[in-house]
């Protein structure tokens, strides 16, 4: 398999990256392709052991940073390391393209410029691979679309179910609209519609979840708008880091609880990490032609490694054939 | 100042609604009505030394549960505990109404049934009040209204403001807009409209802000549909669960993590608290003609009796006549 990378893609980028790209070469084996400028890639590969592993350098002179604006980033630098990277994956030199950089310009990028839609598909979506210390979950759209009509969830639900089975595994995976209320009716007109289509589709639908149900793994799929699935990802975010901080204050402030506090550390190291975003790596842009992963700015070596591996399970799915096929089915119903 | 208690909103009620009537008595000095089936208050009161307190009850023969329709409830059940503890607030006998029982109901007996909206209010908005570890933060709409329009959301923040101002303190309170994105221009359709009406009002608008400015105290009020707002709530709620589920999992998990989480308790237990929604016991429905304060159905005595000082502050404060004037200088600019 060769992997596509962003080298300038988290915002301590090419360091993050580069070692990422060595980190997954070693445990996968596959070819990573670095996408970048080639002086500074290959400075940052000279600090690491890269014998015996398949690493290739792709020059790209520009690269988009997290200030771009998406619109104007992918109009105008068309010789960034984004846009490289998805046109080797459009021309299949590359199976997958991941990135920890600019999500917006990934989007337009991807969508506009190089990689486009996937026949039938309305609208692409971002989606979230999250995982609340128990089952794996697949939310989307997370900000692709502020503004969405209950066809676009529709399709989300169609590409997102595909992904689940097809990429993560999930055999029937439950499909479900996030709501304010798990009872049939519940919800904004938008998903009260939305429920009305996912119910005709051929999917394990389950309805209605409140986001108490989300965290407890009760759906594999989860149907959301961007500007919806935006605030409840940012909300959990920052709510857990809002804790975290408060539980540290508390800690440090006095000795008893500081011994208590250190004792406990490895406990509050292994809660830290079955949420951590780090963990999952990315998630993939679906609907667009090809994958494509996305992972947090934030990324550090082992959040791009994990990125990776994101690609290469969607990669072994074959789940862009999958959705094609899928979204063929709906929009032809027999 | 004279206050009604639901006593059977509660869960568990009568006993946290009554027991948390007996610690506001005792602290404020207020009379506080019992309301409710008055064999079950009377029964329950025996087991409180209450005297010196200024106890009534007034006896009503139903009680809305938390499984009842908002619809049927308010139309059937017109000799409920909340119809009667409304009407009270109705005909000047008592200042405020306290629940902690069906938030539905409690809007619909509210609007429809018995105080109705201030004249000029388009729709009533459930407001929480929260409190992240530093400030305390008002937002609305959390449920009442899943779909909204910009001119809901102005009147919110109208509502929102003067409830800052003049029941919780805040001199020149700053209002903001919860969104994806906090640049101007990000957002819904919703929250781009709304916005370009909130920068015209008389107010401390400060733009839109991502839950984590939420989580830091930048905004005093934060206006949202009832769809978002009630994500945004029950996300937040949800994720604190789950995190301090995990946690308590894995400092279980052996005997040196345990000893630190038994020496690090009285830190949690802090840490819990500032986040705690019972410390702040409820928060206002905004609109309706009289002061009504919602708490959770989880209420122990300790949350009912702080949602009673919720309710003294908007008494004293006088809220309801600020967002009556509020209201016609909006709706008659000069």
């Amino acid at each position: 398999m060769r992997i596509a990378l962003d080298a300038m893609g988290s915002d301590a980028c090419p360091g993050p990256d580069v070692a990422g790209a060595v980190l997954a070469a070693r445990e996968y084996g596959d070819t990573i392709v670095l996408i970048g400028d080639r002086d500074r890639v290959q400075a940052e590969l000279a600090r690491h052991d890269t014998r015996g592993l398949n690493l290739e350098i792709v020059h790209a002179p520009e690269a988009i940073t997290m200030s771009d604006s998406p619109a104007i980033a992918g109009k105008s630098k068309r010789q960034s390391s984004m846009h490289t990277g998805m046109n080797l994956v459009k021309t299949g030199d590359a199976d997958a393209f991941v990135t920890a950089g600019n999500t917006g310009a990934a989007l337009v990028i991807a969508t506009v410029h190089t990689l486009h839609r996937i026949e039938h598909v309305k609208r692409p979506a971002l989606s979230s691979i999250i995982n609340f210390g128990y089952d794996t979950v697949i939310m989307l759209d997370i900000g692709a679309n502020a503004d969405s009509r209950p066809e676009f969830l529709e399709q989300f639900a169609i590409m997102g179910a595909l992904y689940a089975k097809h990429a993560l595994g999930q055999e029937n995976p439950r499909v479900a609209l996030l709501s304010n209320g798990e009872e049939a009716g519940k919800g904004s007109e938008l998903v009260r519609d939305a429920a009305a289509r996912l119910s005709k589709l051929p999917l394990n639908f389950i309805g209605n979840v409140e986001p108490k149900e989300v965290m407890r793994g009760a759906a594999d799929v989860v149907v959301t708008d961007g500007f919806t699935g935006n605030i409840f990802i940012k909300t959990a975010e920052a709510t857990l880091s809002m804790m975290f901080r408060l539980l540290r204050d508390e800690i440090k402030s006095n000795v008893l609880t500081m011994t208590g506090g250190v004792l406990a550390k490895p406990a509050f190291r292994r809660a830290f990490h079955r949420v951590d975003p780090a963990e999952i790596g990315g998630a993939p842009l679906l609907g667009v032609d090809g994958v494509v992963i996305v992972g947090h700015g934030s990324s550090d070596a082992r959040a791009v490694k994990n990125a990776i591996r994101q690609a290469r399970m969607a990669v072994s799915g074959n789940v862009i054939q999958a959705i094609r096929d899928g979204l063929i089915q709906t929009a032809n119903p027999v």
